[in-house]
């Protein structure tokens, strides 16, 4: 008996979007979107949390017996490791373990995700699964050991700012830093490699011609999902960082803000090296 | 007839908060801070969104008419002017146009808000109420022009980080830096002196020593809500921002960063004026 090689297996992207209107930009960006990565053979998975009608709300009732103290880190943990969790999170879970790359894509309301969107990190991103520890090896599960690591993530978004208010010093804050805790404190904790976000600005305005331009750029975006450079986030154990989680005095010293935690151009050149 | 001099109104606190467990330390806090509030002659409004089993998703149904495309901006302000919002939305506003000050308190959740009350932003901060323009007079509603001038606004949360994660060199971002889109994104957007955030961190190991000097401290912070130095973000509308809305070019020239946002020390210091 010969063994025939496998095949090099279908990269399968999920896409995970919302928003209230099926008409909307931001729907139209997505069966865009999505029909592009297909003719470019990738399998999608979709999760539009509105039309799947997704509760947002994390809470106790299900996970810890009724009249206990609900603890919405371990108690939820528990309920992982014992197969409790309810089953639309556990649908999410395994779309998200299938998935080599995601793509979230969302309007930007009051400067941060619809609350539907927010709730599915809260929701499906849970100790034991996404962060914390593994329930079975007990090792820990963080930014380079985090459990994702190889999937990669897309943020796509539109806006009603203009294009100069999130850039370096617009008035919105630079885009990669408005969505710091989502890029940064919640993709790359997990392990995931972090694009640039996308973004779609002055998207009230978007006719048909800007809509042609959108959609081309998006494109270009996702056929290099799998391959485009990501945010050089730091580790957190290679000693960029001390015990108490702050950058080590020795990197970047007496520098402030959230571009400190990117590795910058300079410190990957050898010959800048001390 | 004469006219006897009305008193001073007592100032009204709306104590907005959001925690699944009424056992937590979230709620500890809040029933501690409510009553000290009281002691001190407030009047305090609660909005305990998990309480109240709050609704956090914006949909178009009740507010566009069936099978219309929804406009999550235009149709709700036209819903608000006509007076169809929902009914859980108008008392949310008239709890917000009745306080002075206003204290958000929650757990920081994957570096955000807990998306019931990131839907409470999203659900009660409609356009013509808390940005936009002015329904009836047509003026511009934003930043120094926006229709809660003179409200106040701390945010008070727990987080698992220890202390030095959310410090200027902290590896979660610095705290105001992180909540950049709620601070400057969302509160002094609508026009609220916005006071720098009360974080209690390590808040997985809070024992009663811990939750003693946390709830001294939160009092202190509370005494000093009306009266406490806001953030100095910038006036929009003053000439710090081009029509871009980027931090014109006099302005920290070549300066990047969320912190260029705010006016710094040395800029209010006559002797340093240009």
């Amino acid at each position: 008996m010969t063994t025939t090689p496998s095949p090099t297996p279908t990269p399968t992207v999920l896409w995970l979007s919302a928003h209230p209107e099926p008409r909307s930009l931001t729907a139209s960006l997505r069966v865009s979107g999505i029909a592009h990565l297909r003719a470019a053979g990738h399998e999608v998975i979709e999760s539009d949390l509105y039309a799947m009608g997704w509760d947002p709300v994390l809470r106790g009732e299900g996970i810890s017996a009724q009249g206990e103290r609900f603890d919405p880190t371990a108690d939820v943990r528990r309920a992982l490791v014992e197969g409790r969790l309810p089953e639309d999170v556990r649908r999410e879970q395994a779309k998200l373990t299938a998935a080599n790359a995601l793509v979230v894509q969302f309007p930007l309301w009051w400067y941060g995700l619809p609350a539907i969107l927010k709730g599915w990190m809260d929701r499906v991103l849970v100790s034991g699964f996404a962060f914390g520890t593994d329930p079975r090896t007990g090792r820990r599960l963080r930014f380079e050991d985090g459990p994702f690591r190889g999937k990669r993530v897309l943020t796509a978004l539109t806006l009603g700012d203009r294009p100069r208010a999130i850039g370096p010093r617009g008035k919105s804050g630079q885009l990669e830093e408005l969505l710091f805790g989502l890029l940064h404190g919640t993709f790359a904790y997990t392990g995931m490699d972090v694009l640039p976000p996308f973004a779609v600005p002055s998207a009230d305005r978007v006719d048909e011609e800007a809509f042609t331009r959108a959609q081309a750029a998006l494109h270009v975006r996702l056929d290099g999902l799998l391959t485009d450079p990501a945010l050089p986030y730091r580790p957190q154990f290679r000693g960029d960082y001390t015990e108490e989680w702050e950058l080590a005095p020795h990197v970047r010293p007496g520098e402030e803000g959230l571009s400190v935690h990117l590795v910058h151009e300079e410190e990957r050149d050898p010959s800048h090296a001390l």
